[in-house]
């Protein structure tokens, strides 16, 4: 049972694909997670209630594989059909499903070389060719660049980890150029101040927009996640997830999610008071020298001329605050920094503040 | 966004693949549902209540990539090391990653051709070649035949919807023929009374074993799954799913199984009561002169010389009683019926009594 025992030829078929490596997740008490993107607020007091509440004795029955009854309740918010709604196991898991579903069986599909770290994974896993498409000096993502052949697009907006959205003209320009493909947008941080596309479903058959429920919901630990598109898009969605997993969303989660949507007061309130402690703490970073990308999500990307990112990362970790660097190439000077409650961006600020007397 | 649309260029490129079909979920009222191996007795008081003390405030929080602590519980009460266990969203999603993991880069994997219907879409979704070995006469899997070389082998034991269970001999000739294969075994029904291999693991490193929380601990509303294998094994599995999906489970999930795996005597009563009944049902069927086929899980599988099984599923089907009928080769002209409760039972039975009147 020891992986070092020699090598049998059983073991010569085994997956050795790349992985995605998330943030540490490690159980220090007093820590300041600032790393993984999630909430500082609870779920709304709706979805603690739905939860209580729940009838646990039927989960004894599987749920239903297509999300019902969320996948109503969603379609009726956002003014669509359920057959326009996919629910899936996350975020995550709808994106690794569209690619399959989607994306180029013989051209490359094309991303940003800056965006979320799991778009080569995925392509890697099914066999999908792919090529990145370097964003400019500045971070933005230049939609002429998405203007040539492609068996498929996929833009994450705003994006990750810089952080930058984008409006309307700027989908719509990547959506003019790319009739021939499928343009999936991945809303994860949408929420939290940038545009969104999904309106934009109506006009393009092309389009999928995929949203969470991790981040702008509190939901990080219920795993839900969905997709707005073309009935053709969906029905194809659907076929990839009855050919893998049919039931990925737990009962209880697909309740849960329901008073998540329901909650609006509650998000309307959570988002406003993170992106109030956002900007403030933009700015004071800002009064330290640090440049900080302008944000429409729960995070913040940031540099400093004088201050290797990796330094203030290791020694923010050491007074119990963790953020997250990439050791990637043009971000390796970077930290993406979640926004947390105001007190623990207060002791973020105070800690940074010290590095820099230290 | 009607599907009737002229076709776009972009629309070829879209999945296409055969897909599983799980049991109806229709909602009428008062229907005894016996089509989907649904346990009939609801999760144990414990699950109830670990789901009511959640602390759902937590939920902001994403779960443990690693379904840990549920991880260490499973170890420790089959006797393994964390290193041991996988823990996925539903057995389904476990038996698709390690079809990913574990299978036949160039020679076909190998699965008797009825057995559970999700194992050809699998092979199918990841590009893996196949073949099927028929069950013999009496529908029991003959071991010698799956002596030959292959790029891995997938038996269901107990078999479904056979319902046939094999023994300990059974399973250590399948593995002493396939020395050079990753070999799984998909437990979902053993709990019902066949033969666990989990113990073999200790002494095969090419041995998963694959098992649900779904049937045999009533959760099937929470995707619950998990696989035993060695080191090696369960290092690839989480890298398939760290390059798919990096948190497939709920936390609210992992709570709910460590009460389910901790609550034992329930478990033991609940799983006696089914067998029980499954007895007494056969028994009867046998009295109507039903062949009904030794059953090792908690469903069973049946059949009648003069009677159509399809018009005895439709005239059910009025009744209100939903039973499984598959229209496919050498079965299509037998029932799979899940075990309810004692008065379920007895309603299928005067119900099929009926029948023969009518």
């Amino acid at each position: 049972m020891s992986i070092e025992s020699s090598s049998c030829s059983w073991q010569e078929g085994l997956y050795d694909g790349e992985v995605y490596v998330s943030g540490e997740q490690p159980e220090i008490m007093g820590l300041i997670k600032l790393n993984s993107n999630e909430n500082p607020f609870p779920p709304a007091p709706e979805v603690l209630q739905a939860i209580v509440e729940f009838d646990a004795r039927a989960l004894r029955f599987y749920p239903k594989g297509d999300g019902s009854p969320l996948r109503k309740t969603l379609a009726d918010i956002y003014g669509f059909n359920d057959s326009n709604i996919f629910i899936g196991n996350g975020s995550d898991d709808v994106l690794a499903l569209a690619f399959k579903a989607c994306f180029g069986k013989n051209k490359p599909i094309l991303f940003p070389d800056i965006s979320y770290s799991f778009y080569p994974i995925w392509a890697k896993f099914f066999g999908i060719d792919f090529e990145t498409v370097p964003l400019d000096e500045s971070f933005r993502i230049v939609p002429e660049d998405y203007a040539k052949e492609n068996g498929g697009v996929v833009i994450a907006n705003p994006n990750a980890p810089t952080s930058i959205g984008e409006g309307r003209e700027f989908i719509e320009e990547i959506l003019k150029n790319n009739e021939d493909s499928v343009v999936i947008i991945d809303e994860a941080y949408a929420a939290f101040g940038g545009f969104s596309a999904g309106e934009l479903v109506h006009e393009y058959d092309n389009l999928l927009v995929v949203r969470s429920f991790s981040k702008s919901r509190s939901l990080a630990g219920l795993r839900l996640g969905y997709a707005i598109g073309s009935d053709l898009l969906i029905k194809t969605l659907i076929s990839v997830k009855d050919s893998f997993n049919s039931y990925p969303v737990d009962s209880i989660t697909i309740a849960a999610g329901m008073a998540a949507i329901e909650s609006e007061d509650y998000f309307r309130m959570s988002i406003a008071k993170i992106r109030e402690v956002r900007e403030k703490t933009a700015e004071q970073l800002k009064g330290l020298g640090f440049k900080v990308l302008p944000s429409s999500t729960n995070f913040i990307f940031i540099t400093h001329e004088r201050v290797e990112a990796k330094v203030l990362f290791n020694y923010l970790r050491m007074k119990n605050i963790l953020v997250r660097y990439f050791d990637k190439p043009r971000i390796d000077n970077y930290l993406r920094i979640t926004i947390g409650t105001s007190d623990e961006m207060e002791t973020l600020l105070e800690e940074t503040a010290n590095f820099f007397q230290s």
